[in-house]
């Protein structure tokens, strides 16, 4: 058995997930009662429930630094999730803040989960790959994941991180 | 149509650029009088106007803060310059720069950029990939590129950039 | 001859290497009289020897920050390394302190050496690599390698690392 | 008329404050049961509601780091403060964390309001003053501070801060 | 004779200096050809010239980060300034950037600048002088000055600093 | 009796202290078999002795990064010093570094310390204590101070901090 089998199976039995959707113009679809189609965040709940975890939560919020940090924070304290799942505001422009909302606020930065992601999406799609964006860090004990908001990016993303969540979690409670 | 090649089209008609090759040896040489061999700007040259985007500027300086900041700024403020490509002071030693001087400068870095470069150069000529250092990033709604100096690190880095430039400046500026 | 080359032979002959094991169950042993089997710290004299570099010191030291950071320093500064090897302390725990000890103290980091590390561990163990973590730097013109504590990540560590160190010391001295 | 007196004047008329005391043991002993005399935190209610000023919310929490930051973030979100008061944490060991958990969240820092409130201090207590350590930021047009967890300081802060307070929330959020 | 007298008679004789002033209000009305009335830079500039150094330069330019920064580099590298004077956008506001966009850039900060300069401004003002926000610091051996937009705060701020430039200008190259 | 009085009886018994004297100029002299006066050094002695305090070392190093790290640490970790007072290398130049040196291994910064000694050198001066650079943190639970090179700079600083001293430790390891 190799050493991260070993952890595997020590892992919480049941993992719990909160889903956020950062998109400044879904966001005011939403507020002003319009149909929201958001396929990424549905792409996510869709592959965190298959995977036999608790959904906690899933919400659809502003791309602004600061309700970024409250909705993580009541993931976390007032739902209980175990790892977060933020999908969206990751592109380069100005008004794309999720990364730079929450890297300040890892304890700890899971460096290899861009790099590792952004090579997969290379063979996928070539050189495009370059241009994205993507970050995973601790805080207080949870995981929260940074994925861009295409809904084929969350889907590779989400196959990498899947299967291994509860041994990261476990690794992140050590 | 992905939704990269959407972008694409709508992205800028020209896209204008400058070259900036960073040695210390060659700009000394070239203020003594001494002719210049700038092998890796020419290779940038070459590749840029190929590829059909416009050189608004090409510029031999010293390995110096202070000089590769103003000569980036003269780029996008007097230039005009969507886009800025940097060769050479990024290496390991203490007198390279480049990266230095521009990083902090850098309102978003786009991270993936050295990982997918170095991936490539790690097919091409394995375990020596591990030692180059490569960043890019968004000053003021343009992009950034700090490339190392030989001219097969220009070529490798421009071959992953210049396919993809329109997007990148579109999303840029978004 | 490639660029890489020459500078290779340029390099010292003579490779001086410092190996610290970081660990505070394996410390703890060590304290209290127990035989402590340092399976990670043996694999790396191992293959530092066999490249024929010369170890100037082998150390095992609890997972501390001001430790870690102290043994480096006597290593350079005592010892006189060209590079120092830790292995261990680079999890995701809080407790797991090796790259925030060293990381502020890196003049320049060696930032590709993180992700071609896991490039190379996810061809040979797949998505758990995106949890691993690696640095590498230059303090002083010496190199700073930190590897997670495993034996297997040692040895995929050390066969990127060892054939370019010569290199590698040689342009952080340049 | 000085230019500060204008400001004044053009500033909300109704000012929302939040006060929140930061102590470990207070807040065990506040979770076993037991009476609380919270002085520091009685001390800051007198002088804001005799200024004339609205208390939204008073709260004791734990020295940590994420319930210091969620507590705040619901105190701007949730409660509709313009301003609030932080006393306790801010020693200089290692489990005081109220100017750790919020200086990083400070989109701008109130450079001043430390050095002057050491200078009044100082003028009080002589030389035990340069021990003091007390900051004040603004996040998202609100404005922050933190404050030691002695009476007599809270006293001396809110003596300081008081008076210019509609000023200081009309430049905020300028 | 005291060691800082001894320096100031080593200190260059010609001492240049550049001037700006920092608003968006005005440059716009400079803009739109309106007449722009910058008490600020006009008292900078009188009391510069009056104190026996050479004014080489003097502008108004917009709030604006890499404006500001294209400036001071062209003061320093074009105009030949051992100093610069910035007046303005030193406010609490997200709008207001002057320091925001040249901390980042000091090799080396003048900590003591600020808290000097508002001790003198507490004993003229008394409590607002805790909200002034003020920085220097040193940019490839010439100090950057970033003073707030008042009149008086200039003229505060210029009695501290005229006196000692000479001896700070050769402290900042040595 | 005030709260840091009580503290003060509660401090250690015997405090640990070791002066560091750092100075290229110095250093090279006393490298080169020449006499050195070290005036700021022996008054710093003087002082510390004379409060009753135990001298555990006193050396003079050059100003030089990792010399000074490592000297602060085995002041620490093999000279078990409760508290270290470096003077020198705090100018404005490129070649001071001890406060570059050491800021970044602070684990707390006793923010205060600077503007409460310059505050108090500005009463002595006048103007040109704005340029006066001075620093202090928390390493592993000792006091590090960075004092500047002047002796009447080290009798004024001391005289602030000597009385203070066991006081600060306390609080340091609580």
């Amino acid at each position: 058995m190799k050493p991260h089998e070993e952890h595997r199976q020590a892992a919480p039995h049941e993992v719990k997930i909160s889903i956020i959707t950062v998109s400044t113009s879904k966001y005011q679809d939403a507020q002003s009662g319009k149909d929201v189609d958001d396929v990424s965040g549905e792409t996510a709940r869709n592959m965190v429930e298959k995977a036999g975890y608790r959904l906690v939560s899933k919400k659809l919020i502003d791309d602004n630094i600061d309700m970024i940090r409250l909705t993580v924070f009541k993931s976390i304290y007032e739902e209980g999730a175990d790892a977060v799942i933020l999908t969206g505001g990751t592109g380069i422009s100005s008004r794309d803040v999720t990364i730079e909302s929450l890297r300040p606020l890892f304890e700890k930065e899971l460096d290899g989960f861009g790099d590792i992601f952004r090579g997969v999406s290379y063979r996928q799609i070539g050189s495009p790959a370059h241009l994205s964006r993507a970050a995973a860090g601790v805080i207080d004990r949870r995981i929260v994941y940074c994925l861009p908001g295409s809904p084929n990016a969350v889907e590779t993303a989400l196959d990498l991180i899947l299967p291994e969540l509860p041994h990261a979690i476990y690794m992140a409670q050590g």
